[in-house]
């Protein structure tokens, strides 16, 4: 942010600003074309700078999209840090990653509005549905069992929206009171069988 | 409905549109108060009929709440029998009557409705809060394992919820594509351990 940007449009005054219509410009595209449609590229033409400024901003198509949703992290990142355990635990460890950044509050917002997003709009629904399959199940799939990976990290990917729905909007109490690990000792193996048990 | 009715009050023209009035006071209570502090007596006088006359149209607050909110059917009956078979494969049976339902656009509706007023707002995530806890949950509690009933059946209802989120909303391929009998297959274990197993 702090690099010398807008030399090569010379057309707005800071990075600031240029990072800011960067990013309505990406928010507008990713909700009435999704997010497989979108490129750097063309979110660069809407917002009227050159592409290598919004590569060098944000780096990658869904650390633009984390920005523009306000995302707490990069999903790849969380992905990722889960996944270098190797599959043994994966389940508990994913639970615990997932339930660690949502319990506050300021972090799932975020989440909670491209749920929002996701009951009320099927454009914001599409966005949603090409983002996690590109960017969060397809990784998720990576560590699972290799007869039909895709469908268990949906499975996965069914119950952690679930407990996310239950725990903190419709905030069923014996949910919303338990404590992270005993939600980690009761899903985990539930995510742990999808991944790498008998589907 | 065609029971001759309003003869009571004599202030509306027929039942039809008494039990419109009643529905419709109805929705504004529950929307407004939740579930749990509205009854088919508060509803009557809303509505300016006599308790016995809500009663006798709709049986009970459940089928009340049913009938405002478009339901395909009641909850407590289709638990009842589903628990009718007994704790053994009341996973599998659970996650096949629920998609059967749902599976249908229309009978889907109405559940998606419910939830889209929870992401929404607050008093619409009470109202399914207090529903779901004393007309579902707990009736699935009756079934479960003797040690934390009420936690067990709110962890089905979260991967239920999760499923539906997955399957019908969000529209993931590998779940929205999935033949019914292969997501009973790989979600009633779930369900079953989480009633009946080690959680």
């Amino acid at each position: 942010m702090a690099a010398a940007s807008g030399r090569r449009t010379g057309r707005r005054p800071g990075p600031t600003r240029t990072r800011g219509a960067i990013l309505d410009a990406a928010r507008t595209a990713f909700a009435a074309r999704g997010y497989d449609a979108v490129s750097v590229r063309s979110v660069a033409r809407d917002a009227g700078v050159d592409p290598a400024l919004v590569h060098r901003f944000f780096g990658s198509k869904e650390r633009l999209f984390v920005a523009a949703m306000k995302l707490p992290v990069a999903p790849s990142a969380l992905v990722a840090a889960v996944l270098a355990g190797g599959a043994e635990g994966v389940g508990e460890r994913l639970v615990r990653t997932l339930l660690t950044l949502w319990d506050r509050p300021e972090s799932f917002a975020p989440f909670l509005a491209l749920v929002r997003g996701a009951v009320d709009s099927e454009a914001a629904a599409t966005m949603l549905r090409e983002f996690l399959t590109r960017e969060v199940l397809g990784r998720i799939a990576a560590v699972a069992a290799p007869n039909r990976p895709e469908f268990r990290a949906s499975l996965a990917g069914s119950q952690l929206v679930g407990l996310a729905m239950a725990r903190y909007i419709v905030r069923i109490a014996a949910l919303a009171d338990a404590d992270r690990e005993e939600l980690v000792a009761a899903v985990g193996p539930t995510i742990q069988r999808y991944l790498t048990g008998k589907v």
